[in-house]
């Protein structure tokens, strides 16, 4: 099945007694669909019939390269983490859903007990066990089963795609509250792949009166100014127009740039990021492209410019289901592609994935 | 007057109404002691006869380059912003200062108009006039005239000396403000230089348990034990010994290192704060000696380990005085030199700050 | 000039030569119109030639009892202070508006000094000189003179009339500043009179999800409805109802009420507020019907149920027009009646506004 | 065994292999010791030997009333939770802990799946089960089960009934940290009892530089001024002389009362702590004895005095454990009285706990 298209009400011709299969990473570019043989349902745990799977950068960084960052895939696993589905059955001491209901998955599934986590910060966790981030099977599957406090049951009016959007939409929401936007925060961003993109509509869902996308890419600029961008503008690649592109940014918001998003994660873009944004403001740095960053550090010290970075998320699905609720914001057009669960579709769709051009959002419906 | 002795209690010999002197920056390394007509007192002004002046590391800047950062000294200017003195004669709507009246003076002197001022970000300000960065005269001079609400009445057992370090102890303080230091922050200083030195009295004040001073050199770490680091650890300046030196440091903190200041700003002790700092922590740069860095900024980001920057401080006296005056802070070992304001002196006293060496702060006594 | 009609673009026919009138209260329920000399223009200084006032509730507390809280009018005082207009002349280091400009007037003058007004809590500066607040004479007057920074530039899209209610909805801004309302904040507002409506106005445009209205009149209760609550509940001023009109509140919101603000300020509705206000969560006290007040503290407290007030405000201004220009707050509707400022209709209007009913907001046009 | 005497390094004499013996409330006034079987150890658990129980004032309140606040005794409890005691087992997957380790004990096992768990407020968890409040088992045995992530080693100089006192003092801790008490923060503390006591030794041990005392009993001021107050007020119960006494606190503190804990929770007490706070600050509410309050609630608001609660504590014992390691907080002094476990000593205990008088802190030794 190949791009466009909306399986949602397709019925999954699945009977549920049947075995169930999981999309498993074998070795590079290798996806093989083959049983996964659940964990047995732990009393506050739901198995959950998984019914939307979007695929990711770092899943394709695993399905390109058997890692991401430190995180190296040593044996077969299953991938995705992307995921919404409808509950199938609940453990004994699950009160808050029941068999039929529709929801959304928080994929990470973190200690509990130690300081971090019992301060709130859980995504911090040093034990977490992320669903696909080796060596944790992933939800790329007919079945998972899973903490039942981790499952979001969606409002009437949202989708199990978009439901399955809440995942990435959290990486936009944890970036505004770590930047603490808000009805009086200018934003600038740099980037418009998916990350900027989600950025941007949790950034506007936040109130923030004005946002600014900055890439060097005039299609996908084009694609930020239709979802919303106050402005957009083209930048190069090449250090030496920084000082002038930083004045073009500036001239577009006369009160300042309270707060910049680098989703790309270049010596240029954070460079960017650093000297457009206003003495006393914040750059939130969410891409990683570069490890090791040259940058004008110092300066931006000096003006009190804070750097703030994130991982993952924290307690980001009930405001994710308000936003997608309200309308205020829609995430339907970063589905750009869609496929089925199928072993012939699976490596297609990391590959339309991987290869980006007008790929957004790659979704399995299943 | 050479190093030591402690000229507090002299009398000064002068008459109130003799001419007021001044040191003059004309030139690099160009110090004039030459009359200095004061502006008129204004309703909320006041008139200070000042005593103690240290010399800061900018000071040096000026004398040494004519210039700091992008401040540059363009015509004849006063020198000097760490101070202190006796009210001499007070404005016609001051009511909180009368003559007589022992002070430490704020050297800056805000727009109070514009947003930052208006929201309590007043160091911030982009109309700022600050004692002795260009074009604004400075307070090395035997009287200033500043509004009455920057000059802090000392406490009975606070010393005018004491007084004029209060301006070096505030960028300790709004260093542990910014990076939230508190009872339950273990703490890790870049550098044993007069910024470290502060900035480490100042976090044990704000109560951090455990701080470990690092620094390339044997003499400033004896004298930060001296002052009351819990550890102190010689490292190299060579980016190799990075990962060696980071596992040093964290096994001096088990529970993790909270906040780091990095008071130097080389690549290499940027990098060392960063890779040592827990997850979730803060590294707080304060020295600046590079502009560009290149540092491990992702891996930072990916831990939520913030940056936080400072340009001087705000709201600082008060809590200064408290400190002097509860024994908290002990700033008297860090005046290793005292000066007479004299012609002769007055060169001398700088190029002595310039030597570094075992010169931590280099006082005039007036 | 009775009800309705809008005169926002009447010519003022007056010539800028004539005398400036302004109108004074004199005594109970006695206003004049009477010449007001200004004082003279300082150099940051704006003469404004005002064309929209709004009457405020303290305003009609000064003409009915020559006194609000513990301000007394002592002796003749021009009154008002919601206003707007336009600048007729600029002090000699005004640089941010000219001639012509229109401007919405934030009525305070702060000290600037104090150290309340230096950490950006200008809003609690005991030295305040407030416009219509004895015994700072006010702004219903064809000119005054203001600082220049307390006077706002309108976005070409927002009108006098609309800049004149920046300073009611600067209440409702502050409280939702106070109480952090955000966009997974479910608030709860007792009294659907003018500082309810406009603390609804402002906790929409900060993006709560879900407001409810609660008082006892069921016109006001329609308007709330008209203005956009989600949910509005009549209640009666018996204290013995209180349990069962909490648990009517919190049916309406099943994931809690996040934050209450008590916009009457009874010992009903401030028990109403504590006892329906969710673990953790905030109750904002804006109205101050009663002095003394015998509310059940200990188990809110218990709770960790926090009780937050308001005085003015601070730094609203600036979103104030933010939200205005972007439509995210019509005011517009809250105004119900306009009157010229002739001698006979002043005392008509502010008895229009004491009287209630259907009156929100009675505005002069000048 | 009675007052004084500190059995600390005495030898249990118990065999591990005998019953598990503990003291059950069994109606008003009646605590008998016996069996106890303690639920089997989960992976995470640990059993402690407990050493020492202090008594709470909730344990007296149960013990007189068979209830505390809206938690009723309906069946047979084991009563405490203030304790420590020495690592007997460790479930399979403890890390942290060995056996012999001595510990102290956080009382309180949240559910870490709701919502206020997952956002670190665990304290707030709706469904948390705490040592000795009904319908959960307490701590007063030989033994008990408790997960290991709530067990932290004590430092080597701090001995078991100062751990038992990480309990009482993190009231304290938690009532300083939700009142934001740092090095600048003048404090008044209503109440000079057990909790009055805890409230300041942490105050201090947070930095502030004043503390003032209130209290109606000479010789419960004369334990807080030994214990280090700056200053004692001996007030009355008639709430007559409010401003008299308001006025003379605010004697003893020129630059202002920053922070109120009301440590009683009378009229009287919280009346006096809202009218002596400056503008801008904060009162918190520890002490609880009225459930309905009449006070002066918008005069305080209208100087924005926050109020805040605290329920319990959160993430307190690491810190209790450093203050007590540190010497920055001795708790050895509020431990007036001593028992041993037998049936004749514990009634006794609770008896004297429950006359007050001179008993501050009564300590079982076991």
């Amino acid at each position: 099945m190949g791009k466009g298209g909306n399986s949602e009400d397709a019925v999954s011709g699945k009977e549920h007694g049947e075995e169930n299969m999981a999309a498993w990473l074998l070795g590079i570019k290798t996806l093989k669909i083959q049983p996964y043989i659940l964990p047995s349902l732990g009393p506050y745990d739901v198995k959950v019939r998984i019914k939307a799977v979007g695929i990711c950068g770092s899943d394709v960084h695993h399905f390109k390269t058997m890692r991401c960052a430190n995180f190296i895939v040593k044996k077969p696993m299953v991938i995705g983490h992307e995921c919404a589905g409808i509950i199938e059955e609940v453990g004994s001491e699950v009160k808050n859903l029941v068999a039929g209901d529709r929801v959304a998955l928080e994929p990470g599934i973190s200690c509990n007990r130690c300081s971090l986590c019992r301060n709130g910060q859980y995504n911090l966790c040093r034990e977490m066990k992320f669903f696909g981030s080796p060596p944790t099977n992933g939800s790329l599957a007919n079945q998972v089963v899973h903490p039942s406090n981790l499952c979001f049951k969606l409002p009437d009016n949202v989708s199990l795609e978009e439901g399955a959007m809440c995942e990435p939409l959290s990486v936009g929401i944890h970036a505004c509250r770590r930047a603490n936007v808000g009805p009086e925060t200018n934003v600038l961003i740099m980037g418009s792949g998916p990350i900027g993109l989600v950025t941007m509509l949790a950034a506007r869902a936040f109130g923030a009166p004005r946002i600014v996308l900055v890439d060097v890419d005039d299609q996908r600029l084009a694609i930020a100014k239709d979802l919303g961008a106050d402005d957009i503008i083209r930048v190069s690649t090449n250090i030496q127009d920084l000082d002038e592109e930083v004045a073009k940014i500036q001239s577009t918001m006369v009160t300042g740039v309270d707060v910049s998003f680098d989703c790309v994660g270049f010596n240029k873009t954070m460079s960017t990021a650093l000297n457009a944004t206003r003495a006393g403001g914040k750059v939130c740095l969410v891409g990683l492209a570069q490890s090791e960053m040259t940058v004008p550090l110092t300066p931006a010290a000096a003006r009190e410019v804070d750097i703030v970075g994130i991982f993952r998320y924290r307690n980001t699905w009930p405001l994710c289901l308000e936003f997608l609720r309200s309308g205020k914001i829609d995430v339907k057009p970063l589905i750009t592609h869609r496929f089925t669960f199928s072993q012939k579709d699976v490596e297609e769709a990391f590959e339309t994935s991987a290869r980006g051009g007008n790929a957004i959002k790659v979704m399995f419906n299943l």
